[in-house]
């Protein structure tokens, strides 16, 4: 940590002043979203262009062209921000009302990082099938869903499901976004540290969404799957876990794929040795100690990604050893967060009327986040850029949306140039929008 | 009409402009809203509060407080505008999709006129009990559901299943709104012509949801309903009509109490010698003629409200001796348009976080559109406020929590002052942000 002059008792302070604060702020604004005209309304003549009678014709036209609702409605940029409330953060099943405030603050970023405008859409059932059908059901006015927070392993059936069935990308920002900066980050770090993707030794504590897809996405970028040992509430995977075979056909798979050492035992036997270490598991502290770090091979990675407490606490890592250390809060260095991911991604997706978002397409967003940080300079405190790099967010659309035309699931074909002028239109005027409203005090700043 | 110096082909021309205007302008703002954060966000460091980790607190205290939901998250001011698209405008079934545009003007509506959040909702089934489900579903993040132009007669069943079910406002713009802002005309137009509530003979063309909920509410104001003669597709409403039986209880209903005259024909007989004819029919011009109106009592009223053209031209109307006519269109005088009506209804409702919208919230609306008219001064072509009368919009919330709180479905109690208050200060925010942002640039003119 860069703040080593303070005492434990003042970093942990600092650590809890957002909770404080969020408690305090929150009912000050009421909420973090609204919705708003974004046409002209010159005076009350105009609602005769934008609703009865004028606005007939826009939809006559969709009902002959059906794809005219990407130029009559912004559908081209509105994303469905899709839960149940089942594994809110590492809060667990707290229930979609209760995930809200999580949804909304998503939505926040997918626009003021992203441009893109989303919808929290928080269900009232914890049914795959019910969370699938609802999911189809509301559709049309959208052009992406993102599905948040929901529990796994019903998360995998959902996504592949609809994936499959719908015209839209579905994302499950808890598989495809946190693989997507996971790798971004490991594969700067382990550049900084001078050593190699497919020698690498890697532990994952966690062996739910994120994990499974972070592992999946590490392979297809050059991890050595032989080299993978992972980890979940009853210890290491292995062959011989068939408790996994019927109820966890994903984490079964790596039981037979990973860990070729054949590396038995719990968190602290599979941190031993390894180069780098991924928590995606259940929030901390000390779900990793400093004694595990301790036992990890030469220059430790640590990245100790749960929500809100990571499994250990920074300067403890350190403490122990670490060389580098990533969490996925934005109060510390080396943020592992999923928010540097889906607002470019989306916003490229959205800009090519992409019909998916493929895992290819994730790993050319990895690669051009991981570009984006070497760019400014890499040292173990700026890993990944942070989501005040802006320029990380139209380059990955262009890395996207380029992908997506070359995969053949873009509606339209757009070149390079006009790709990145869009993206970096449409999110400098979500930002710009924002600071206007702040300074003419439409947004009120917030309370002392 | 007030351009009676106008050729035919000019008034024409007028009328269609909007359309032409429309297909122009909805491509180039790409769509008429859009989602923006609604709170401070001073740098990057803010995402700590407003994301993880701050944002685990007021998602726990939610958990453990329900109603804290509506302190901490948007929910209190955010409405879903739920179709199927079965029933758009006077289009009729043109699907979810092509309903879109209209869905998303009247989020435009419910944000600039009544300082509402509303979300388009477009679903991909037509089914009833699946809309019923859906909607079900997506309540968690709402703080009510407008159902809108969905068609009858399931609409009814899906309103009446929702109200008895969800514990917060659920509307359908068809019936109640419709009902809502006509009966606040008559109301007005009868007073003009010096004739009396509980006299005056109504023909009612079209037996749809807008006017099976109008009568209602025009009886509960004080209309007679053996007074009223309503007219469908295939002719007037009287007992001897057991075709309506089984499948239209509503319109049976209709005809076994209304028409004590026991008239039979078409259109042309139920105006025959009546004081006012409500026409919520099917698309004009000409589906009510000159001649019909020439056959209408002395002072002859006229309510054309068909969209996107009225049942006859507001022109020929006049030229036929009607002394008032009122349409759905923004480009006419006396605008019969339920945008005068649920933008004020809702926030009220929403101020007071009611759990229903009663019929007699809507009477108290009604009664206070008129009055706001009444208080302008009443002339044949300013029978109802229009949508620039913006005062129309706090005083309707005022009435309609009162109305809430007096019948005891309001959550929290407010005093008139503060809800009045309210009401205006968020109505002229939600205005104002909009001028600020044509004014600053970030909503650019329209195209020459």
């Amino acid at each position: 940590m860069s703040k080593t002059d303070k005492t434990a008792e003042e970093r942990l302070k600092k650590a809890y002043e957002p909770a404080r604060l969020a408690m305090k702020y929150h009912p000050f604004y009421g909420g973090k979203i609204e919705v708003i005209p974004k046409c002209a309304i010159r005076d009350f003549q105009d609602f005769a262009i934008w609703y009865t009678p004028g606005v007939a014709e826009p939809c006559r036209d969709i009902q002959k062209n059906p794809e005219q609702v990407y130029s009559h409605t912004n559908k081209w940029n509105t994303v469905a921000v899709v839960t149940d409330g089942t594994r809110v953060l590492g809060l667990g099943d707290i229930g979609p009302e209760a995930g809200l405030p999580v949804m909304e603050g998503k939505a926040l970023l997918f626009k003021y990082l992203g441009g893109v405008d989303a919808v929290p859409i928080c269900l009232n059932t914890k049914d795959p099938n019910e969370i699938i059908q609802a999911t189809k059901w509301i559709t049309p006015a959208f052009g992406g869903i993102n599905l948040e927070d929901i529990a796994h392993p019903k998360c995998f059936t959902i996504l592949d499901t609809l994936r499959k069935d719908v015209e839209i990308p579905v994302w499950h920002d808890d598989q495809q976004g946190t693989a997507t900066i996971v790798t971004a980050g490991a594969i700067n770090a382990l550049k900084l540290v001078g050593k190699k993707m497919n020698k690498a030794q890697v532990a994952m504590i966690g062996a739910g969404a994120a994990n499974i897809a972070i592992a999946r996405v590490l392979v297809t970028s050059g991890i050595d799957i032989r080299n993978i040992v992972m980890v979940d509430s009853k210890g290491i995977l292995h062959p011989s876990r068939t408790d996994l075979k019927e109820k966890y056909p994903e984490k079964w798979d790596m039981a037979l794929r990973s860990n070729a050492e054949g590396k038995t035992g719990g968190i602290k036997e599979a941190m031993k040795g390894s180069d780098i270490v991924i928590g995606a598991s259940r929030p901390g502290p000390d779900v990793i100690t400093k004694d595990m770090v301790r036992g990890m091979a030469g220059d430790p990675i640590v990245f100790a990604t749960a929500n809100p407490i990571p499994e250990i606490w920074p300067w403890d890592a350190k403490e122990a050893g670490a060389k580098i250390v990533a969490t996925g809060r934005s109060d510390f260095p080396n943020q592992i967060n999923n928010s540097l991911g889906f607002p470019g991604i989306f916003r490229g997706a959205l800009d090519v009327r992409a019909k998916t978002i493929t895992d290819e397409m994730c790993i050319a967003a990895a690669l051009e986040i991981a570009k984006t940080a070497e760019d400014k300079g890499l040292t173990e405190e700026s890993l990944v850029p942070t989501m005040d790099d802006w320029e990380v967010f139209p380059r990955e659309a262009v890395a996207v949306g380029m992908k997506a035309m070359e995969q053949g699931v873009a509606r339209i074909k757009i070149n390079k140039k006009e790709l990145y002028e869009t993206a970096e239109s449409i999110i400098r005027r979500a930002r710009g929008m924002t600071q206007l409203l702040m300074k003419k005090g439409c947004i009120r700043p917030p309370p002392a």
